[in-house]
């Protein structure tokens, strides 16, 4: 059920390109000067400002220009010193046809990890899934279903670094661009975020900062709110303290018990979480401090 | 622009009845035969149990039934000897053609006051406003050009307990059933809610328990929530900690700046606290322990 | 993959009671009356009149009581003679033990499916699937996957008649509850409806009336909508015209092409035919006229 | 209670570009060089393509740039001639300290007037509200409490060419920008459309294109939807077929009868038609055939 490479349309050869700088004028008339010289065709843009005067300018651009590998490092040390290091961006260029190579994370809830395996299987989002991985045993069979392989690696009491260490052995072999925590149960530590050098997304089953922690479901039922929602962050070293890139709620009432708030949270949950993925992969999400700029 | 209430449709003489007692065989039977016998149509009709094998169970009937007031006073003392009192019921009937006599405490916000002054002369609530009370001068021609009384009275440092006193002299003798604090940006004490003796609710202008306290619309662009809200709540002595009637949500970017968040989340708390007042006077909200019943 | 049954906890003996009948005082003192002298406990009880005086009135009970086989025949018995027919009552009562035996028919696309099959996985669903259906042979490994038969059915022009004989032999010696049409891209005969004899769900790909018929989202780029939704309703001879059970919207903009609009669409897709499907198998839907009544 | 101008916060010298022509390499490059060598920072734009192989380009631009009158008349001659002619554009500058003048038409629903007043008196939009006029007298005590004069031109059958005339000659001498019909029931003919020379957006009471015509929630209540809504449109002469600028919808159930949608549908109707107005006036709405692009 493997994703057939072989029957997706050509895809044109679109770069992105994400910009954050102090804002200042000129920025966007000498990137599009850069690009147009270049033989680009800029076929869409986003920016935002924090402050006109004195904020941060954040721009996202897509370009439509054939490149090969040597191109396309000649076209990134022009763009870096005629523009980027005169105007003090942080700047990076995506190819669009490169899917990011991403791990999933689970523990037990097969919900997240199923809705993202299948949104990849009809293309719906641009990822080149290497493997999932878990610290319990129970969906081996839902991700060999999708022709991945799935490492179980336990996480017992007092050997978490012993199982953080095993983790980073799978995953930095596979060069991975990005790591999903599809409801996966357990803290990441500093340092394997560090060791890890890619960015990491959780979906956190509560509309925060409203309930961090354990049991939101629970927390939610016994203070009586009328939506329950689900949070997509960056993980940081702070439990559920991340930046923000998705989040969406549901109405409930007194009617639901915690059972049925966790089943239509689960909708929200795998919803919100492929959103986010989707965003990241397209390249739409700068970070801001705390917060993200999502295009 | 007073409604003029000669113009009124004649309403039926419908009574509703809440119910709140530990849950057993029995209850809607007993409740019915007694309404039947009674000579009333049961119109409408919704319960809840929190469990149905020791749990608590709620029930609000509305039936319609022509009783002059003594009638009323004999229906209801049949009713608590021979339904309530043996199945250890709290329960209380409402004339659905008394509006609920209603004050209105603002600060300098005229968003929610406005609104429920719109939707009193437009009949959508079924409330008799006998007055807007405020600690600012600012909204008194906005109050009066609804042919309303306005009383300022400022609360001055160290001196809360002298204001609400002169609130209390206020209040009571328009015996209100219903406080609505529309953006009324002081803590009301234990004290003045004892004495009060009816139930206030109170906008918070967040989505509850995120964003508690002062200042939520800076404290959620700081988090870079996407979705801001606000609650309607029952106002206790724990600040924006009362049971809460009804909650919304709407959809923020990083594009709004605080300014933004506010004007996007008047409307939100307009249509939240107008929707909880309506349903509070329309006696479909029963408080179980923390939480509420909406019905 | 087949959900284990042998682990489900034992379900309490509830029964639903469902009923349509001309509004008249005393029908739920009546009909609760009636069950608790026959020992049940009435665990939620739903009304809904179209007018107190004049109209129709549905209800919807679950009472909690133990009967086998013998006992549940001689109390619909004696309903219906103490109960039911001197009020005039279109009634039903339905074993909540009991999933409803379901049929699903596809064609190509696979997002209805494959939520319909996790949910009942994950025992979200109250239905015991029986097959599915199509009359494409793409989705065969699908079905299989989670233990199904799959039986090819094409349709050929001019040979319709002989496909719905061939759909109808594999039905009806299932005995289904329900026919679920997950977007089964053929339009089904009064006659096939009539020899079914059993409720059928469609999920349309619009938010009706609006975009009936084919090609909606192609329809809705058009009209340049700023909302696309779905619609579940009863199959009736009229195309896209039967009883709505449930719809649902997503905002959408002058960015998403046809494709991003299809993409969209599939989530509210399975989310509102999964959502029609459960309250349907719950027994919270009553058909009244051309429109529903959802408890 | 007019608002009293004299306290508004100095505005930053904007002007907003808004740009449509064929899509082609360059124009994002032409336009910010321009604006740049002119000394103007971009401070904000979007953009958007139908394809970027041979379809249209829209782009909206805010720049910040101090301007004396002849200083814009010679900016725009040089962006003419420039920019403009070369690469086919339609395009216009507009100061953003400069509101729109704008006329609201009535009939009998105050909901859409006052709650468009109300937020010109919050200065949530940028309007220049000149005048009101209607077909009925009702409102008139509305308008004139916001210090507004109020015109009572009855529309009498057979005379509706005079009725447009004479409103024609109200409009016509206050060149208004914009004319808004909140909830307006007349139909305007394309002679009075094209004499007035302006754009005019109208708020209908459902789901365009669903329920097109009068009587659009006693049509949804005969159709049994579970969601109604507004749509607010630019008016074109065929009825209710206008490019739609902004919907929104909520939800509903069997429980609403008519007027219990049309008291919901009023506060969808208000808050739909705000939005229309207030992107319209600050010039994100483009139109794009029978559709718009809103930046």
């Amino acid at each position: 059920m493997n994703p057939d490479e072989s029957t997706a349309p050509a895809l044109p050869p679109i770069t992105r390109l994400t910009i954050a700088c102090p804002d200042q004028p000129g920025i966007v008339a000498a990137t599009s000067q850069f690009l147009t010289r270049a033989g680009a065709n800029i076929v869409h843009s986003d920016q935002h400002t924090t402050d006109p005067r004195g904020g941060t300018f954040f721009m996202r651009m897509e370009f439509d220009l054939a490149l090969d590998a040597g191109q396309r490092a000649e076209l990134e040390t022009a763009f870096a010193s005629e523009v980027g290091e005169p105007l003090g961006m942080r700047w990076r260029m995506w190819d669009a046809r490169r899917p990011k190579r991403v791990a999933i994370l689970v523990s037990r809830e097969d919900h997240c990890l199923l809705d993202l395996l299948w949104r990849w299987r009809r293309r719906e989002l641009e990822i080149d899934v290497r493997l999932v991985a878990s610290n319990h045993p129970d969906l081996r069979e839902d991700a060999e279903s999708f022709g991945l392989p799935y490492a179980h690696i336990p996480v017992e009491r007092n050997r978490k670094q012993q199982a953080e260490r095993a983790l980073l052995d799978l995953l930095l072999p596979e060069r991975v661009d990005l790591v999903i925590l599809a409801r996966y149960m357990q803290i990441l530590s500093g340092e394997f975020l560090r060791e890890l050098g890619a960015p990491a997304i959780n979906i956190h089953h509560s509309f925060l900062p409203a309930f961090a922690g354990a049991a939101p479901y629970g927390q939610a039922k016994e203070r009586g709110v009328k939506l329950i929602g689900a949070t997509a962050h960056y993980v940081t070293e702070g439990l559920d303290e991340g930046p923000i890139i998705e989040q969406d709620t549901v109405r409930v009432s007194h009617r639901e018990d915690v059972p049925a708030l966790m089943r239509l949270g689960a909708d929200i949950e795998r919803t919100v979480l492929a959103r986010a993925v989707r965003w990241h992969c397209e390249d739409r999400v700068l970070q801001a401090g705390e917060t993200t700029v999502v295009f």
